[in-house]
């Protein structure tokens, strides 16, 4: 490993991302003015639940799929996708799905956990 | 499902988000000019080897790692994050790992498949 790799590393350790067990993508471009206080609203949930070393929340530009009407939420690993998520759901999203593990199924429109297709 | 449901659903189809094998985030945000570079690099070798269905690329804000002189850029599901990423180590990574399944070691500067812990 490098110098440079290094300090890449500890910055990895300062920002918390190297012992993340859920990477969350919140869409905060286009259209939908939801996506800033949905991001904001999820960092407020995890930190207010002391889970920031293991929840990481990251803004993204535009995943192509929305309605115009929230932000479009992405969780991994399990690659669950959240359609028009607005303040509301982006509360019970972090309470519920990222800090109890329990999915809102009712809310969300594609799994997709990625990975190798199966063999045929 | 709703019909709002249907219709994200048949969006995500259309962006073809719904067959991804690896979704790659690329940081355009910050101080560091490359990031849309090397996003439109990614997308384009993508596309060019015909695998648009399964691998995605997403330009994300800020990742909160990195030492301006190129973008990071993250590969899930394998966690494997890649620092400095400038246009030529784009093509390679698209060439090598997204295409050929063979992680660049020597540019990865962490590694997070994200996940559970082990239990205790």
């Amino acid at each position: 490993m490098s110098a440079d790799d290094e300090t890449l590393t500890a910055r990895a350790r300062k920002a918390r991302v190297d012992s993340m067990q859920r990477h969350v993508l919140v869409c905060t471009a286009g259209d939908c003015p939801s996506g800033e206080a949905v991001a904001t609203a999820m960092k407020h949930g995890v930190a207010l639940a002391g889970a920031r070393d293991r929840i990481g929340v990251l803004e993204t530009l535009c995943t192509s799929i929305c309605k115009g009407d929230g932000a479009t939420v992405v969780v991994y690993p399990e690659g669950t996708w959240y359609g028009s998520v607005d303040v509301e759901l982006a509360e019970r999203i972090v309470a519920e799905h990222l800090l109890d593990g329990q999915e809102i199924s009712d809310e969300v429109f594609l799994r997709n956990p990625l990975g190798d297709p199966p063999s045929r």
